[in-house]
């Protein structure tokens, strides 16, 4: 792992990494931001997985995260959000390809080469974290993420829920299967058997017998994607069918930009750190 | 004045505003926050001058102010740092022409027909603020700025005491006649007379007698431009002979980036709003 900078904020250590990646075969970049804490003490860890065209450093530069992770003593790190590079497939479009990993293992080429970030998030950048991170004590973790991201949180809590102490999302995609985005994107990377996309759609996920302890759910209702693509009331009847404690807190006036992220960005971090000290 | 784009954000509105300014001759882009108030209600203003290379992007991203100005209804604006586009005259370096107006009005060609950074900000900006944003009470304005902008912030609130309640600066340029980047900058746009830089060096305004009833200054010790080109010790020592009150917290481990600013920021938001509630 490389160093690629750090600097002092809110009392810790705003760092950003790359290192090679064996998941995806290509470099990745992350961020991750370590409170000010005493020496041997480890801090509980809150993932971030960010939306369609961001990088690590969307959230790191505008989702106003590290007061509220320095006051709660929770480790902050912040995903790409899709392998990049030269000899790395790509697609035209802005919502498929590079800065569009959906956080899948891609299965039909010539996506199955590099697009496995089900595998990094879920596996292999923790693994990273463990051994590079002293600090960071990942038997205390809690996911959390935005849009395409918030999607990705709620899947991988979904499918690991005895790793994951808490899950909350803003502006979740609440299910793949029934919007334009994921049905791009699951049809791509993994073909056209609808089967193969239930790992990767909250709401199948939850119809399939999956279930966590509660979700967040922050979600502007002047968010342009509201309708057509993210539809948080899929992810209600879901929760509702299988009794799974959803706050879904529609916020009036806010869209789907960091301005929203980072207003309700505290109050999850807050949310999470409650979880984690338990 | 045509509106770029306005996003709700912790309750206010962000806005990144752009209009044809008579001082520069170029169309400028600026952004402005302001709180939620109740209608007819007027709030203070908070100007916020960038430095070296930026626009008024940076701090709008990355400054972490909308909930501190949001929790004490303070109205934030954050200007350009120089004229820019096609046609106007530029530098290869950074520290020079495009992004690096230091706030003057050139006189040296070819910069003097478009870099009227100190008339942009000390008269043009603020008479359209007061004519395109009502909620801004600019009977109530307060300064500040970081680095290059610090240096704007301490000499427009030193040349204009009465329209300023207060003045503060993360990392300021304390002295750009003492120091390489303001050596070549005002030595660049004004001219080889050093007499004439006197009104835009802040520790020459206040030996030549500019006077404000105190000035706080936040500086990260770990700052790579401290001792070249920031020399806050000059500050100190002007302030020292003027009897001006000079509260300069050497900050331990921060460095000169938006980590630093954004983590001070909304302690000198609730500085400046202290002053402007009075």
């Amino acid at each position: 792992m490389e160093t690629l900078s750090e600097s002092k904020a809110f009392g810790g250590v705003q760092g950003i990494y790359r290192h090679a990646s064996s998941a995806t075969g290509t470099d990745m970049t992350f961020s991750v931001f370590v409170p000010a804490h005493e020496s041997g003490t480890r801090l509980p860890v809150l993932w971030y997985l960010s939306g369609l065209t961001c990088t690590h450093a969307n959230v790191t530069d505008k989702g106003e995260y590290r007061r509220a992770c320095a006051e709660a003593g929770v480790v902050f790190i912040a995903p790409d959000t899709s392998p990049r590079g030269e000899g790395v497939p790509d697609d035209d479009a802005w919502d498929f390809g590079q800065g569009a990993g959906f956080y899948v293992d891609a299965k039909e080429a010539p996506w199955s080469a590099n697009f496995r970030m089900r595998s990094y998030v879920e596996d292999e950048l923790p693994a990273l974290v463990a051994a590079e991170f002293p600090a960071a004590d990942l038997s205390r973790q809690s996911v959390t993420g935005h849009s395409m991201g918030g999607h990705g949180a709620l899947t991988i809590a979904l499918r690991n829920p005895d790793r994951f102490r808490s899950v909350s999302a803003f502006a979740p995609i609440a299910s793949p299967l029934e919007c334009p985005w994921g049905e791009k994107a699951l049809g791509g990377y993994l073909g056209p058997d609808r089967a193969k996309w239930r790992a990767y759609d909250a709401c199948a996920l939850i119809d399939d017998g999956a279930r966590v302890a509660e979700i967040l759910v922050d979600q502007g209702d002047a968010d342009n994607f509201l309708s057509a693509q993210l539809k948080p009331d899929l992810l209600r009847a879901a929760c509702d069918r299988a009794g799974i404690p959803l706050t879904l807190r529609m916020q009036p006036g806010y869209d789907h930009s960091y301005n929203f992220i980072s207003t309700f960005m505290a109050d999850h971090v807050a949310w999470h750190a409650e979880r984690l000290r338990k």
